[in-house]
């Protein structure tokens, strides 16, 4: 009785309300953070057993301890607590994606970063930091890759910043040597999108999303987050002192969708969220989903 | 502390193992029945404050305490708990819908039964039960008519159950009828996909699972599971002793694929999982998600 005793002092608040009312009261803004264990977030690489997938983003938070930082088991009110916690970036961002990696996973309501990976439920051709599924000789969706990094690193030259317009350009840049190389590229409204929160995520988070449109983000800051998956918190980034919710976005990803130019190509004009693994990329084609 | 004791006995494994772990075990395999508190699942129509929504299925488990009554706060781990408990129908055949359900929602990982209607998301036009969004003047797509459910009603004559046939004539005559009064109908392979799943789903639960193919579903169960949303137990319902899972299912779907003699018609030939309240139903032609 005494252990019970012992554990139910550790019980954080959530977890009461949970018993207290059934499942009922489970809500994110009362879910715990991963750190509440006593994680101190300090950089941590993954050891060889730990799940990370193609998004720097989510990658960062587990070697952050945001998440847990062996990338499982991971619940939609997890990861809005650790985007909230790590970059300051609100639920009304997070909740759509996190409920497509749900959607990825083969478990009901939980996931791990690698199955995010799974092509074209929300993962897509045309990455920052990615090669495309089918031009990676292995099809590594997954792994940090130097040579597509190349065009984002070397962008907006003459100043030590990234910012909206340079983010733009650099998803042209990317569209066109995709184009170029990728038979079976996928290249519809839905990855662009995608493509084009992305990238506003990376110069808000990275920069100053005060300053909305006008955000500038480090570049040193921004090779770091996606060459080491590190919070460059040594190197003198903070995290925004306001939330950044989907306003604060919205000005930031128009404009990188003005400059990115962006015409639909590939094989698949029609865009599709993939139900899972067993399902199908285009539907129209197969006649089944 | 004598309360908060009681309260601790109270607590359900699952919650102690949620504790335990910080929340990484919470699998709904380990989570909790709605029933948990002692309801008796005993037949209760819903109040006026209650949410209903478009799937009989959704709405029989709460009026039965399956599901929470009031039809909110509903879970991934909730909804396959339910289905079990009331239908015998497993995690597989569940596991996706509750996800789509989790999309409709505007809630992060909770959703209420009404929510389920966002046309286009899950929702879906032909239903046997429902008037379509567009056709009925209030776009009343929730609730039950017996106009619409004459087709499925008399189909089968000569009988007192329905098969798999029948319930694939039934979904070829509803399609005839929807062409004809819908101008705004969607009918792709993603809501044909849906309603087929639907229909193997009234015919194996209502029906003799372990017949597989040849279950026939009476035809007095079936009228009273789409008209009050009860299980008819008292008539001598019996919830299935096998699971019935995808594999169960997949005979009976095929075989009223078959009869359903479906061809895609409508507005939008492209199939498309409206991402929430606010996402656009057909992103081709809104150049947006």
């Amino acid at each position: 009785m005494l252990k019970l005793l012992a554990l139910v002092s550790l019980l954080p608040a959530w977890t009461m309300m949970v018993s207290a009312h059934a499942v009922y009261a489970r809500q994110y803004d009362t879910a715990p953070t991963t750190g509440a264990g006593g994680d101190d977030n300090g950089f941590q690489a993954p050891g060889p057993n730990d799940a990370r997938g193609p998004c720097p983003g989510l990658n960062t938070l587990a070697n952050h301890g945001y998440l847990p930082r062996d990338g499982k088991n991971i619940t939609i009110p997890i990861v809005l607590q650790a985007a909230l916690d790590g970059f300051n970036v609100g639920p009304d961002v997070v909740t759509l994606a996190a409920k497509g990696a749900l959607i990825a996973a083969e478990t009901p309501d939980f996931f791990n970063l690698t199955e995010i990976a799974l092509h074209e439920t929300f993962e897509h051709d045309i990455s920052l930091s990615r090669e495309d599924f089918h031009v990676d000789p292995n099809n590594d969706n997954i792994h940090f890759n130097e040579t597509v990094f190349t065009t984002l690193a070397n962008s907006n030259p003459g100043v030590d910043y990234y910012n909206a317009t340079s983010a733009g350009q650099v998803q042209k840049e990317r569209q066109d040597i995709q184009n170029a190389v990728n038979a079976q590229l996928i290249n519809n409204v839905k990855d662009f999108k995608i493509r084009s929160r992305e990238s506003s995520l990376y110069v808000a988070v990275m920069g100053n999303a005060t300053a909305g449109l006008g955000t500038k983000a480090p570049k040193n800051y921004v090779q770091i987050f996606f060459r080491e998956e590190r919070l460059p918190i040594a190197e003198g980034w903070k995290k925004n002192d306001i939330l950044i919710t989907a306003d604060v976005l919205r000005p930031i990803q128009k404009e990188i969708e003005r400059f990115s130019e962006w015409q639909p190509s590939g094989v698949q004009p029609n865009p599709w969220i993939r139900l899972g693994p067993d399902g199908d990329i285009d539907p129209l084609t197969a006649n089944s989903i």
